[in-house]
């Protein structure tokens, strides 16, 4: 009876920390190195490596290490019967307004350009626009959407959100449907795409969209890598209708070491780390459905696997 | 009877621009080609090119273009018996915060470690602190520091400030005085730079106040380039107490070509860009002072020039 822990691109001890923390006898173990496989009755996975949910025979539970469940739906090696759960992590709408906060502050005040300037050593100060001349326009007005649109307008920003339904903001101004999507975008300085991936949303992130912001623009992506056609947004950028763009999300991930986002000097690219469930906030949930599975309760937050989430 | 704009490291238009908006009949030159010097009256400058000042034989009202009188005061070429006036933009408080808080998210969010990932290909996604968690320390409460120290504790950091006399200040915790430096600097993970320059503050901000810091803190400075000792600044980054610094103002403005400031891979160099004066809010305080000059009435914002302020 273990806890196999199954992901290769991030450090896991934190993981192990916080399930330690809870019981100090739990027998939590690290893919590869995770002793017998027959022993493992249950695993937390996030970008799990090709083939390894395929060699437990004993497994009762899949856990996401997040609240996303593609990595493990669109799995093949995923066991046909075993039930799948995800994370609730509380903190996460506000991390997801923190990063967000943080790649739109740095474009507002124009951090991009004299970083240029500072590579040409050159001194040109020039004034900069105000919050309430830059208006901040977020794609998706979900819970995380919501959220981010809301504190950015408490900031002091002008922010105008889009979404698939109508939906209402304290301060701000929505919009919805393909209809108003021109109108909303017209004087959009800094786009954030916050939407849930559907097949309406895939590639929405596009030239005819790009070309309808006002020339300069930037765009921030926290969403999924699905959204963004990548070489419509690497010639909107080399063309200059858009200034610059800050992904955290890729088609591939980890985006591969020869993808040409990697180099491009008007592109900022993070390991998706916008919002990263803290395992210390969700362990205690770990550790809630590792009981559950070995008592045979029904588990917490279980995904359907007809309706992806 | 003319106004010369005296100053070499900027986009001039937006002072003409402003200017003739209020009276387009004014006849507004640039300096050098200001044609004959005897017909200028009235001096509007920033960082004025040496000696520059010392050329019009007619002056009768010298400006700053922003608030800071430094630049004049201590110009050799500024005559003796000219009066000097500052301008009051009321928007230089916010103006400074946005700044701020940009420099201090991408900190907070660790932007700059990305960006180092980014340059080496790598991702490493991690969990990033919150803002609770996350100490920003203002040196100096004055107009500026107060305003920059209360949105940052608004916006959900812990914030506490340090000045030379005793302040309060709402959801700020706050230390003064030589003895508290230390107490304050202890737990601060982002210092911010705020301190009027006078005989104690300059040079605060060196080798043993680093030491004070948190392993791993990051400096803004928006002061003056004399709070700051470079070599210690050099040393702090290179054996990495400090992680970074962001920096708006230099002891030489502009920042000499050949400055190792420009291509410190930890330094951020910004052209004293952090809050610039606008031409539009402040032109008629231009225009005002031009025209009590003409009449013979008392200017306003005048500068004791014993006092420097």
């Amino acid at each position: 009876m273990a806890i196999a822990i199954l992901s290769s691109d991030r450090d896991l001890q934190p993981w192990v920390t916080a399930l330690k923390a809870i019981d100090p006898a739990i027998d939590v173990r690290l893919w590869p190195e995770d002793g017998p496989k027959d022993e493992v009755t249950f695993a937390l996975c996030w970008q799990q490596p090709a083939g390894s949910l395929g060699e437990y025979p004993s497994l009762r539970c899949v856990s996401s290490m997040g609240a996303g469940v593609d990595h493990l739906l669109g799995d093949p090696a995923l066991p046909a019967q075993v039930p799948v759960v995800r994370l609730v992590d509380p903190g996460l709408a506000q991390g997801m307004f923190e990063y967000v906060c943080a790649a739109a502050m740095a474009y507002f005040r124009e951090f991009d350009r004299y970083q240029v300037l500072q590579q040409q050593r050159r001194w040109w100060p020039y004034i900069a626009p105000t919050m309430k001349n830059t208006t901040i326009g977020v794609m998706g007005l979900g819970q995380l959407g919501r959220y981010v649109a809301e504190k950015l307008a408490q900031l002091g920003f002008t922010v105008r959100g889009w979404s698939g339904s109508p939906k209402s903001i304290p301060e701000v101004e929505t919009y919805h449907g393909a209809p108003q999507l021109g109108e909303f975008l017209a004087p959009v300085n800094i786009l954030v795409c916050l939407l849930p991936l559907t097949a309406e949303t895939s590639e929405v992130l596009n030239r005819s969209l790009f070309d309808q912001l006002p020339t300069g623009a930037c765009l921030i992506n926290v969403a999924r890598g699905e959204h963004l056609v990548e070489a419509d947004l690497m010639a909107a950028l080399d063309q200059g209708q858009l200034r610059g763009a800050c992904l955290d999300v890729f088609q591939q991930e980890p985006l591969p070491t020869d993808h040409p986002f990697w180099t491009h000097e008007k592109i900022t690219v993070t390991p998706h780390c916008s919002s990263i469930t803290d395992p210390r906030a969700v362990a205690p949930q770990v550790m809630e459905n590792y009981q559950r599975m070995q008592q045979g309760q029904p588990l917490i937050n279980q995904v359907s696997r007809d309706k992806g989430y």
